[in-house]
């Protein structure tokens, strides 16, 4: 019994996987459960409290074969350490061992878009693929990169940190400090900008989302700009990875189309040379916002492979 | 007695690998031959009696054990033909068996970046690391990417294609029919741009250098513009693959740290959380001009790895 428990900035998400996976090998969700992350403010062990609980839950009380624990922000490359995560109290702190303990399984430990590209390539959107760029588009912009099936992990365990790229010179400033970023320009945080700079509104993301479904043409004017601003970075990885597919995950993209559109479009536009060479397909989440979850229990079925 | 071949836009030069390598394992080049390239109008046939002729002259007329063939342009996935090179007349052409013909050994082919890559991850500036990003700056921008010690090749064998990477919307008019692509502003050509468009000098790139070493506060400030640009696209590779050394090769990068200490002070500015990380370091390239060539040879010598 494989559990995967993503830990996000609001929730804390456990699958379980079905014991026997599908017959064409997909992966199968058996059970699911959902606590609140305690706040950034919390204790750690508030935290890992509400970890295991997830793991009680989505296991009905049973002892799980084996944990993977997926966590936002940057995870060392060992797996033992959550060094820093905004929005969680985790600050070089040794997670692994200390969810270990209180689920009496083994955990195995990745940052939340390793895990979703894991769970992309094994089992989703980018399976039988031989390299992949992931785009998770949430509040920021977060990544993965894929070579042969495998996450790359970078010399420090920081690689796909996608949302800091500078597309605009001396341009908006960034949380992180600098000017330009990508994120500032394709993201959550952007969509609600262009919303409030350009359109008057004050929408948040999701009610952004509700619009541009129902057909507001401000909405779907605030999507055709982040998506535009998908496709230029998009462009850039694509140039520098020429990955076979690129997937994009994370909240803003549930939004389907209306993001991915305008993104393929400008894919078309600014990746030199298109028309002489195999332009990879942008395609969305299989797994949508359990994919971290799912990866995290494919890391704790299969390693890191 | 292992002998690389690097094809480029104006001569085709040869290097002929010592058959003992030194103690430290260090490659060292036995004997070099250069002779011009006949030109993009010439027909293939020329280019390929060029490149014997330079596997000639290294080898001293002997038949080498096998020849390592580097090319400008696109090579396709499987090392059989060059796809296309700006400066070179081959179109689809299976260069790989027309030079194992002409040389009678064994050929093996791939594209300069790769090579260059190869050489200096194998025994050059980026030799040991886990993973290595190279930037090759001449005319334009060219580079690799290095994962486990190999060369990543992408799905469709044009994974490196760093130059088109856009760095400013509606930026600058670029050859390959987009804007504002990074080699714009990061490259020889940016470099004679500089001097030409803010300063009013007519230098090329060479006169530049010759310039700015000789003291000229313009050249100076040229090559401090150019590496800056080149710190910015360095610090958006460094997001995405976190890698253990950054090494820049190509003609412009041997004026050496005129070119390279703007880069890395950029590349500090420019990167999301360096305090906070380890910051790879900005090496010039070892072998030099040679590298292509270089890693030609220790492709025939090796193979693809």
């Amino acid at each position: 019994m494989h559990v995967g428990v993503d830990v996000g900035g609001t929730k804390v998400l456990a699958v379980r996987l079905a014991d026997q996976p599908a017959a064409d090998g997909q992966v199968v969700v058996a059970a699911s459960a959902q606590v609140p992350m305690p706040g950034r403010d919390a204790p750690d062990a508030a935290v890992e409290a509400a970890v295991a609980k997830a793991v009680h839950e989505a296991t009905d009380g049973r002892t799980p074969t084996a944990v993977g624990l997926s966590s936002a922000g940057l995870v060392d490359r060992d797996g033992e350490r959550v060094r820093f995560a905004a929005h969680l109290p985790w600050r070089d702190a040794p997670v692994r061992s200390r969810v270990e303990e209180l689920v009496g399984a083994p955990v195995s430990l990745d940052n939340d878009a390793n895990c979703a590209a894991l769970a992309e390539v094994t089992a989703g959107a980018a399976r039988g693929a031989s390299s992949a760029v992931l785009v998770t588009v949430g509040t920021g912009i977060g990544g993965a990169l894929v070579i042969d099936g495998r996450v790359v992990r970078g010399a420090n365990g920081m690689a796909g940190e996608f949302g800091h790229m500078q597309v605009v010179p001396d341009g908006l400033p960034c949380e992180c400090g600098l000017r330009g970023c990508w994120e500032q320009y394709a993201s959550g945080r952007a969509l609600e900008r262009v919303m409030r700079v350009s359109l008057g509104s004050h929408l948040d993301g999701p009610e952004v989302a509700a619009s541009a479904r129902g057909g507001d043409p401000l909405a779907r004017q605030a999507f055709a700009s982040v998506g535009t601003w998908l496709g230029v970075g998009v462009a850039g990885l694509v140039s520098a990875f020429d990955p076979a597919v690129v997937v994009i995950g994370g909240g803003v993209s549930a939004v389907g189309d209306l993001l991915l559109e305008p993104a393929r479009r400008c894919l078309l536009d600014a990746l030199q040379g298109a028309e002489h060479r195999q332009v990879p397909p942008l395609v969305p989440t299989r797994f949508g916002p359990e994919a971290s979850a799912v990866g995290a229990a494919l890391l704790a079925r299969d390693g890191r492979g």
